[in-house]
């Protein structure tokens, strides 16, 4: 190190500033001019962004015998509860050693754990999770303080022993209408109005969400820890992908879009029945530092070397996305989606297999990991055609779009010629612009040579705009029904629960928002076993929940498992890695 | 897309192999070369890794009035449970679109959710935390099935109808002593040992974790959903760097040894007292899939352009590191750290502040958040000399490793001239083979340019090898009683769940692990208001612990809390992001 071509002279600055505009102040160097002067040559690194690297062990192997450097550990004296400045005298030293000494020195350091910089020190990792801390947190802290007190914590004085709102907090200031700028000037009421939330706990929506199937968090009761004074609450946790934020991640349009919709995630309601925001617990801007990074879409690649993106990863059932069939897929993807992101596609590909239009034929029950029965490997064209219906109201409903239809058929080696042509026809006469034979699981993308021809003719042929479903202007219940309509139903059933929520998000002024039905993937209708295109059922709705943030209304149709759970033998038993080549092995 | 340099034309075989073997038969392209054919230029996106990259939301500008292409979406029929081919039949179009009709194509995909993908489809991620879901999942499993029923499910049979172990089921039959190779081999009496783990409920050591100050989640009641049929328990969680795979991952040498130690975390004993491990539950080798780039370091660099090391970031009380005062942190580095990783400091410094060394002479007592008494800001040389026997302890303590010690003066502008000396001829005469002034906190690494001297004078200067505070072969209670009389303590008092414990780790054998004491860092003694160099006292064991993966024994002196919590006001309050720059602001 120390040679003049990396190393910075620092401006200093007397007092010293805050460290974040010391950090602010220099202009890093690409990490990769810091690996030369380590003689890292690029194959003993990968870069993470422009200023980190991840150093490869393989390095190791190559520098083995070369002697080893000087090595020093930087302890302390029994410490204050302020630090004695260990870390800073770390990488002082080392700055005074490879900058000024001109030694080759590495700095060593350890990772500091998120959930305390998030809360104490600074930083700002682990808030996607922290936010239900946040809520649980602020309930318990306004049942032990007075107003004053809470307004008193929430704006500490400075050094001059000033006291002042932070930019969030102007932000609750302005939704409750008041225009002061001191914590000072505020009355008594409007310090108990600002500083406390009185968040009604049977209101809260928000669960806690982790990344696993775990079905014993299902359920769970908190806070029975002793210092909690027993302000235990019965709660649950939801697996990751189900939390708004990643709803929010999926629909943002941009980082200041994305400040927003953070910001206005409704977490319950304060017991005067006035919605709660994330900005309201002040987590809105570190909520959105923690997903700066996850807002760009991720540049990935198919096996011939085409371009892919991958950007989010909503769940399913309770969000939006065009996954499953074409009811509760691309249904959303039409009327929440697009109608968020501007963009109107022209064609809408439908996939269908043999198999599944002969199960909407008749065919015996499909169950994962038991064998399919005969009918689903030997010609039945009778059973295919009889499942047409299925595919025929997919197609009839996406076309009502404005958009072209083009059906693929994702062909298994036991369907056959004369099985393919049956739903060909079907779906032309159901008014498909053409349907086609896929082989691309077995031949890659020569396979869906002609589904590409298909789809680049439909794309050219659509003139028309996009259609919506329904205008957003009209009530919650009309927007259901508007899509219960298009299920086949004949009507819908709302529970009292679900009245009471539609009635509340009405009054709190959310109606005009999208509706986003959770619903089951295996039937148009409400109950997995009814194949076919059923209609003339009664949908029932049991409970209406809102993601504000996210932007959409969703209906509860039936129940939503939102933590599934591990099976006795999880494929975790099969995945490993080769200490070797580093590879990893067992993914199915 | 679709020039030759990026696409590659698939050697197809049939039938179609494992996905993971396909996706292995092909050398991916850097994702720069499949950047540059959608003309990004390196300043719109960030590698990530050789095959990632981060698209930079910047490009929307530059891109903008260029017209859109053609936009498709593509849903399904109602699928059967098996799935009917979305995603790819999607894929497949864009590859034939992009490698065989010469059009420029990018598919969109969203990110699996990885608990599910950890659970049933394949793929690892999520499963740090998902080993106590697998722990109270396999509990569960166990009580409503028949040892038969639980051997088939986790040897199911392939599609020729034989079961067979994998790898890491040969690892438990080793345990077990089993040298059978098929489960139909297997004694009934065997196929009990192997397929019921028999887990002791109340002698589950692993809780879950998350990185974050969640206090409500500190004790708390788990499955109290209706599908777990009451199978209820109360457990808790920590915060993620207190988990023992933190530990691993900071003693680990090579990825083989990291395999090996997570393999080995105990969860718990059977109710027959043996110890149940991570590799019992079928996870050891899906841990190490998920932890396969944590384990390479990542360079970053000091403001002075000096490179950074950051790795792991153990939980400092419970953990092994060289944190806090040098009784528990260098301690701990030298008996565990540097056993493990064979590498020997030749000095070690020693960081001391005027303000600590007032307080450990009896200056009133430094509270974070409160102005520092009148003691702390004028000169009193006296009060700094009587503090200096707890440095003069550090620097006995530190110097019987062998090593050179340096003090570090970490000066204030409020430290007078009269009180630094003191601090150096204490320093001196205590054995420190130097005591520096630094002044880095203001001037960087100039201001350490002194200490930088000494220290490299320091490692020059010292011969003898590493001499460590106790042999590992002596037992449990007498290591733990040579690090007590390092602490100044006359004597070691055992709970009676201390000694249950180190009774039961000897019997499993573990006996001869380094100790990682758990202690408060504010005192040599286990009482943080005992200042200074206290001595005479008699150390309380509360109970003991073991992270046999990570490889020691850690005693409770006292209490830990392994899971912070909240204020009133976190600084969350003021994180944000500048969302035209994309800046955070907010960081202390």
């Amino acid at each position: 190190m120390g040679s003049s071509n990396t190393v910075r002279k620092l401006q200093v600055v007397s007092p010293v500033p805050a460290d974040i505009d010391v950090a602010n102040s220099v202009q890093p160097l690409h990490i990769s001019e810091i690996a030369q002067e380590l003689n890292l040559s690029p194959n003993h690194y990968d870069l993470y962004g422009k200023y980190k690297a991840k150093v490869l062990l393989s390095v190791l192997d190559e520098v083995k015998g070369g002697g080893d450097g000087y090595y020093v550990v930087v302890g302390g004296i029994t410490p204050t509860p302020l630090g004695e400045g260990k870390s800073t005298t770390t990488v002082g030293l080392c700055q005074a050693l490879g900058a000024f000494l001109d030694k080759k020195v590495v700095t060593c350091l350890r990772q500091p754990s998120q959930g305390p910089t998030f809360g104490i020190k600074g930083g700002a990792a682990g808030g996607g999770y922290s936010q239900p801390a946040a809520i649980d947190t602020r309930v318990f802290h306004e049942s032990t303080q007075s107003d004053k007190a809470l307004l008193n914590r929430l704006c500490p004085p400075n050094k001059e022993g000033k006291r002042s709102f932070n930019d969030i907090m102007f932000r609750r200031l302005k939704k409750l209408g008041i225009s002061k700028t001191k914590p000072e000037d505020l009355t008594p009421q409007e310090v108990k109005k600002f500083a406390r939330l009185d968040i009604d706990s049977d209101s809260i929506t928000w669960r806690r969400v982790m990344d696993v199937n775990d079905r014993f968090l299902r359920k769970i009761t908190i806070g029975q820890g002793p210092e909690e004074k027993g302000m235990v609450r019965e709660t649950g946790f939801d697996i990751s992908v189900a939390s708004e934020i990643m709803a929010v991640l999926a629909l943002t349009t941009s980082l200041a879009d994305m400040r927003e919709r953070l910001g206005n995630m409704v977490i319950g309601n304060s017991k005067a029945g006035e919605p709660i925001t994330a900005d309201d617990l002040g987590v809105g801007g570190a909520l959105t530092v923690l997903m700066k990074d996850a807002i760009n879409p991720t540049l990935m690649q198919t096996l011939e070397g085409t371009p892919v993106l991958v950007h989010a990863g909503p769940f399913a059932n309770i969000a939006h996305e065009a996954g499953f069939g074409a009811d509760i897929g691309t249904e959303k993807f039409m009327n929440i989606k697009c109608r968020y992101s501007g963009l109107t596609p022209q064609c809408a590909v439908i996939v269908a297999t043999i198999r599944a239009l002969k199960m909407h034929g008749g065919g015996p029950e499909v169950v994962a990991g038991k064998p399919l029965d005969r009918a689903y490997l030997t010609e039945n064209v009778a059973l295919v055609e009889a499942g047409c219906v299925n595919l025929a109201r997919h197609i009839s409903n996406t076309k009502a779009y404005g958009v072209s239809v083009v059906v693929a058929i994702n062909m298994f080696s036991t369907d056959s010629q004369a099985e393919l042509n049956a739903v060909r026809t079907a779906a032309i006469s159901a008014g498909a612009f053409d349907a086609v034979i896929c082989t691309h699981h077995a031949h890659g993308g020569k396979g869906a040579v002609d589904l590409g021809i298909a789809v680049q003719k439909a794309c050219e042929n659509v003139s028309q705009p996009l259609k919506f479903l329904y205008p957003l202007d009209i009530s919650i219940k009309e927007k259901i029904e508007a899509i219960a309509t298009s299920y086949g139903a004949s009507g819908v059933e709302y529970s009292e629960q679900a009245e009471k929520q539609i009635e509340m998000y009405s009054k709190q002024g959310f109606s005009t928002l999208p509706i986003c039905m959770a619903k089951t993937q295996y039937s148009f209708s409400h109950i997995p076993s009814e194949k076919g295109a059923p209609s003339g059922f009664v949908l029932p709705i049991r409970d209406v929940r809102a993601s504000i943030g996210a932007g959409f209304i969703y209906p509860l149709v039936g129940t939503m498992s939102t933590m599934p759970g591990l099976p006795t033998r999880p494929c975790f038993y099969d995945i490993d890695i080769d200490t070797t080549t580093g590879k990893v092995i067992g993914l199915s």
